[in-house]
């Protein structure tokens, strides 16, 4: 297996989707080890830090990549099995951006209201025990949260030209935040250009369900991935959206506004997914999401919102997505 | 303890939150022991019956009660603790309603299309394997589901002069189609009017996050219950939105449109009760809730659609919401 | 003509549509005179009043109504002509009302910020002139605008048992908020409960469209209006949506959340009307809707936002809706 | 005055908003004589073209251009006034586009429903008359039209890297699709990279508020246009969203979902102008715009929505908006 190693460094980071030249070209089968740098470019590192001084906001979410993977064409499926996330440093942070966040006022949601008071938090890891630290700044309260690594953003180049912030989430995934894009996760993204150009980013040492206040305990990553192509065919046509596959659930991301059109096109897609599974049509297959779907909202923050549709594997006969790719890259996540 | 059995007759039903005269008058601290039919009215039984033929609109969602409880008067908070919930037949039902559902056109996403078909599913419950089986019409999948029984509808009568259909979910509660609304949940309502004038009802044998098709597994339901009544005081202001109380999580339910108003409410209302639990101000309890929240949807097909936010307890500090009511009903309810 | 005149006592108020008992029982053909108090209940009379301070949210858009109208069944519709609105004093109020606007954060868009601050404005009415005086608080800017009464609130008794807030708009008229609602006016709407008990208030000596900050030139009025019964049959089906009819448009008023499906209804209104008067199928119509409609929004503001589809006749062939009743209504008008 | 005629070969077009080098290098002052394309980039001619047949979703909204103008840097704002739209066609047409419409199931708005029949309209253009003939498919009607021309399409390279699409409207401009952009409008656009970039297209014989089917009278056009920038100065800051300044109206232009947000960030930037223009206070202006706000949406199509905040300039004091540049360029035009 070819490994390659990666930790870009500050003039390397791509800031979009698309209309970026790749870092790096890597055939299908490929281990990266990455290194990724928060979201925040690292400038965030005090609870004194107020983003309107220390932030560039044309500079966040910097993305390792992008990457041009050999033999990949539009409508072919990009499988990328995350490996593992370990934090790359002893602590994250979170903070309040003026003007972004679930709830609070925005550029879209455009009120009349002053921006809320900007307030830093950072969160010690410790490693031994697997957790972070929240400190309130209002009372004495300390908690240890589990440390659960996750990527924020996970994308390829978009299609029909465009190039897009890598704020975004969208079909072409990006900027998702979904806790589902963990170790032991396989994403399947369809391939909109040659080379996929995808890239990563924005990792999280956790995240609540909607990442409400828009940024979760942001860290730099190091990140394990392992690289795979499946090629269009009529059994594995590409997916609309993008897919998550674990050892437990199957998973679609919808990306759009108002939520209930992300909740929407993930219903959708996982309607889409039961079909191409189990040959369910799709009034079957709306009637058994009705009753087994799990929503854990991904985010309610960004440019668009990312709703997740869930299924457990448990209550499902088995099945083997894109040909049991995910378990063949399990497995060979294991002998490394 | 008091205990109430009620088994409405077909003409004892209410069809609405609040306008209604109560059937009931009960104290604080009686235990019901009720039947609630389902959604359907019971006039959904065969896989060949068609909604469009055997359904009557204005007699969907009936419900068990209103119950006057002493002593409540606007301002109160309402305690119900679902003690348990035994489906009352052996069979449970679901179908697409034309122009209802959460991917289909309604009256108000209301676009050119003609309706989806109409099919209806019949689970029959396996009592003993405690599941019920879903059984596809275009393919052979047979697939037992664990049967997970819940409560759909659980409402008091709304403030400002309103009467609310039972299909509609808000401030009072009302047809929040939680998965949320099990046995051990202790579900906290606002009290809006004297006697608060609750009722419950739209049993589901099982529903999945978000209930997309609009109907989950719609069953008769045998219900036990258990109802207090917290006075109004600095202490214990009543809860803005619907919250729900287990051994393991604090959950709010916020009911609107569009998606994210639903979840923003939900979120608010988590907030404020972080800050009543542990005195945290609104911006720690933000950032708190955006590395815990857990966001599981409820319902994105009815008049306004619910958003629920859950925390873990186990991530928090001990607290004692409301004195500490949950936990003693859970006693009370061991011993009944 | 019957002539019914009534201004009622404070104590004679609806505050609700449903619910409520007739305070008269009119034939079809009955000319009304009324007397409507401003939305405030007569409650903000100086620029130092705070709305927080004098106004009871539990008793805002007071109605005067309801009426029983004899014969009128569900499924008919009930045609209410305006043949006049006059300013019933020489000032008209408005003011930001904490958590309530279009810009504001509200209890549904429940955000994290402080209430906007309160500020209150009283316009004086020059009658000569026709104008309201707009003084500006920060500059000195005063601007004299043309009085353009219209009524923001005529609804029926709503569908389904229910009683809904004289804040409310929806398929029973209510609360709409649209500046289309002005003398020469006739206002089709279904009925849906025996008598139809229908009522009006909320008049507005001047409104913008959208209705920004939530309040209008809100002012007491002077209210003629002819009412008429157009009994169900296939060529008069009832309108699902409210419909206005004036000599120079059409109109449909579509009321729901997000303000797209307020939209949607309001086209498929118009499309369905389109239909009728013209013998068009649902595409045909829909195009030449997409070439000619005009869509001037009502509210965004209330429960749901209103939002208007409106089609010039001079755009279009000659046509009798409802067999010609508004230009009945119209020329009976000129004879008061 | 320089004048730089252009018309694009096929090879020439652009097919989005930034990511092309320009067409052309020219000054503030220069007049441009320009042909554009229709949305269909010519393919629909016969109402039995089937938009699926015949279009390549790929080149949809040909843009001609970008312009790069000398001397125009971030934070300056352009302007663009159009002098002239001549049919460049003797026919518009217009169609339905399958899973693309304000009425129909979409990528976003994924519903379970069959795409609806596609169906295409030519419409002829009767010069003298200044009419475009709707002929109905269902029925004989016929209707002459007035010929309204405007364009769909004018915007600048978006900020922050991005590449769009150029079906996409957002505060770039863009896709409004807007029938204010017509012969005596200048449009206000925010400069975001050197040289401005920007383009126009997508002409429309006509069309009504909201673009319901997507699709207008789509016609290739002759469009005369004025050139002007305004540096940036504390007096002139550039707008956050689109500005329009005709000889009656000032118009704003929001672009967002849901369509609740389009519409808050047209008033929130319309508030700012009328700060700007009349120094008052936001609360003064929300009141003022409250009362004479106009809002006729422009598309309820695209990938955001567009929604307008408009206000008559005979209700304000006399103003000149970025000195008066719009009076000067319309006294250029008449030089013409």
């Amino acid at each position: 297996m070819q490994v390659v190693e990666y930790r870009p460094e500050p003039g390397q980071y791509a800031w979009t989707f698309g209309g970026v030249a790749p870092t790096h070209r890597i055939s299908p089968g490929t281990c990266l080890r990455l290194w990724t740098e928060d979201a925040f470019s690292g400038r965030l590192t005090r609870t004194t830090d107020r983003p309107s001084d220390v932030l560039n906001m044309a500079e966040v979410n910097p993305q390792t990549g992008p990457f041009f993977v050999e033999g990949a064409e539009p409508g072919d499926t990009l499988a990328l099995h995350i490996v593992d996330l370990t934090p790359a440093r002893d602590w994250g942070a979170s903070t309040l951006i003026p003007f972004f966040g679930g709830l609070s006022v925005t550029d879209r949601t455009a009120l009349l209201h002053d921006p809320l008071p900007e307030r830093t938090w950072i969160y010690q890891l410790d490693r031994a025990a697997g957790t972070v630290l929240f400190e309130a700044q209002s009372t004495e309260m300390r908690l240890e949260l589990p440390c659960n690594p996750m990527l924020g953003t996970v994308g390829v180049a978009p299609p029909g030209r465009e190039v897009r912030s890598s704020l975004v989430p969208d079909v072409f995934g990006g900027n998702m935040d979904t806790p589902e894009m963990k170790p032991g996760a396989t994403c399947y993204l369809q391939v909109n250009v040659d080379g996929a150009l995808f890239s990563v980013g924005d990792g999280h040492y956790r995240q609540g369900e909607g990442e409400s206040c828009g940024t979760a305990v942001e860290g730099a990553m190091d990140v394990v991935l392992l690289v795979e192509l499946i090629k269009a065919s009529p059994e594995n046509p590409a997916p609309a959206w993008p897919r998550i596959e674990s050892d437990t659930h199957y998973t679609v991301v919808g990306s759009s506004r108002p939520l209930e059109d992300a909740w929407r096109a993930s219903q959708i897609g996982m309607i889409a997914w039961l079909g191409e599974l189990y040959g369910l049509d799709r009034l079957d297959a709306y009637q058994l999401l009705t009753q087994i779907s799990e929503s854990p909202l991904a985010n309610v923050v960004d440019t668009n919102y990312s709703a997740v549709t869930k299924v457990a594997k448990g209550l499902l006969p088995a099945g083997a997505a894109y040909g049991g790719v995910h378990r063949h890259l399990r497995e060979q996540s294991r002998s490394l």
